[in-house]
């Protein structure tokens, strides 16, 4: 995991930096998010003007915990994002040994190193119990490597015992949630939910972190009153609530991903793994196929630390699903 | 300052239980908020379905760098709203010892303190040298007392030769920029700017600090990538740079200021103070005042350490001004 500049996906300008010959619109397959979005509601003026109601800031996070699974909505805590809740959790913590499962997202990493803890990526499960603070991305970015429940309720009494944190991202857990800790919460666990993957709303910046009373107080106090905007509050109490969008979308996504398996199939090497957001290629063509890509206006993941990989998210329209089609037709009639 | 729940302006819901008898809909004058908003652009769903691009947040602070007349973009901190840079500052710092000038917006001794660093609130300016962390608001809230540029700048001289810091919150200062710390910002000065109040969107929030680039630095991998919402960074970047709507706002609330003043000027026992966006009246009245709004469904901001002050902010309709009006004239003739 390197301290240099993180690749993310999502950034076009960096697409149209690398490739500024390629055809407009882009079409983005480097993130992980839903491309069929959750239906934004009217947002009355007021979600614009006024700050958000204590009451209503309250009731996303019981929505949340309704969602989740948790016992108790005084454990979920909102927030602008999962990404400002990694970056703060190395700041309640005095330096600690923190190991990393990995490969996997690697803001984690970055985070509590650059708060000043000692860092470890491990290779294994096994690794992880000595450390005081472990973390695992449940189902792994980018490979879906799915730990069960049990294995993390060890691993969490295990580091109990001198005080250490389990942090479980399950930032993409919406959609497959039966390994979820949530439910089952230690409490010396942070698990963390993603909200604009899941709905397609990666915009407006909705996080949770389900963690014990004590743990919930003190992320709540370090990101103050209001951190969620006024609409964000409303699109997610609503959003939350709707189970019968999110049962369609698993199946609808769950189909396509297996459409966008066949179709990289006869690229790649192994089988293809991941989440039914994204898919995982390992490929030795890997690097000519991101290139031939990008020339063609579609942009997918690679990773610094291993360029055999690339990863796809699911195309939306059906235009962008014929574009990719010919762009991997061209690819292997080379 | 008490470590008790902190009352704050803006919570209706509060009023709606203290007051459930009064008639609907609520008047907030609870907020130092400007009641008249600047007009929310179209916004496309493509910011609220993607991540906000690296570069449209940059540019939302280089428009802010602009805006408040910082030399360098780099020194500006984008955030979802000033409170959670509030609440962040103290987690930056080693155990201090922080003296607020007082009586002011309570989150600052609150933030700190729960933090873990010793606080002490200073009656006058003087006391602040001695610190390790001075904060001043400035214009205050709830007075509007002003402190000198230059006074300031000999604060901060003070305080870096032991590594001190100087907060400035500068929350109302965009309507009243002259003493603002921002253009001869000392390397030890962290200077916060909220968007909401000016703008009259609380709801989006936005809000930025000014400090050197290692401050900075430091507060932008605290909050990580993303943390301003797409839509958010969308209206900032548009607002910030119109000029000619500040400098209209800036002349109707001014009226709209004089106007309160009228108004409240038969109650006071002393000249009323504040901001052009909030009046501080001076009234041992102000306990039955305040009941008596409340029953006319008027809210309006008490302090717990002195029930002998309310804040009114600007009312913006034209029925509210008339209901505001009759609400007082009954009370002056009970």
């Amino acid at each position: 995991m390197s301290e240099a500049r993180i690749w993310h996906g999502g950034d076009l300008d960096e697409a149209r930096r690398l490739f500024p010959r390629a055809p407009e619109p882009w079409i983005d397959l480097s993130t992980g998010i839903n491309p069929i979005a959750y239906p934004v509601p009217p947002l009355p003026a007021s979600l614009f003007e006024r700050l958000p109601s204590p009451a209503d800031h309250r009731d996303l996070e019981t929505a949340a915990a309704e969602a989740y699974g948790a016992t108790d909505a005084a454990m979920v805590v909102a927030a602008p994002g999962t990404q400002v809740l990694i970056s703060l959790l190395p700041h309640l913590r005095a330096r600690s040994r923190v190991a990393v499962l990995g490969p996997t997202y690697a803001e984690h990493a970055h985070a509590w190193r650059k708060a000043g803890h000692e860092v470890v990526e491990a290779e294994a499960q096994g690794q992880l119990g000595g450390a005081d603070v472990a973390i695992v991305v449940n189902p792994n970015n980018p490979d879906g490597r799915l730990i069960d429940r049990e294995a993390l309720l060890r691993l969490a009494e295990e580091l109990r015992a001198r005080g250490g944190w389990l942090v479980v991202d399950e930032a993409f857990a919406d959609f497959d949630p039966r390994e979820s800790l949530v439910p089952a919460l230690p409490c010396n666990a942070i698990v963390l939910r993603s909200f604009g993957k899941t709905y397609g709303l990666a915009g407006i910046r909705i996080g949770f972190a389900v963690a014990s009373r004590a743990i919930a107080a003190s992320l709540r106090s370090t990101l103050g009153p209001w951190a969620v905007s006024g609409p964000a509050v409303a699109i997610g109490r609503k959003a939350l609530r709707d189970r019968r969008w999110l049962d369609a979308a698993r199946a609808a996504r769950a189909a396509d991903a297996r459409r966008l398996d066949a179709l990289l199939k006869p690229v790649a090497e192994t089988p293809l793994c991941g989440t039914i957001l994204y898919r995982l290629l390992p490929s030795r063509h890997a690097p000519d196929l991101f290139r031939h890509l990008g020339e063609h206006g579609i942009w997918v993941r690679r990773f610094q630390a291993d360029p055999a990989l690339l990863r796809f998210g699911l195309p939306g329209l059906p235009a962008d699903w014929r574009r990719l089609e010919n762009a991997l037709a061209l690819f292997r009639s080379r």
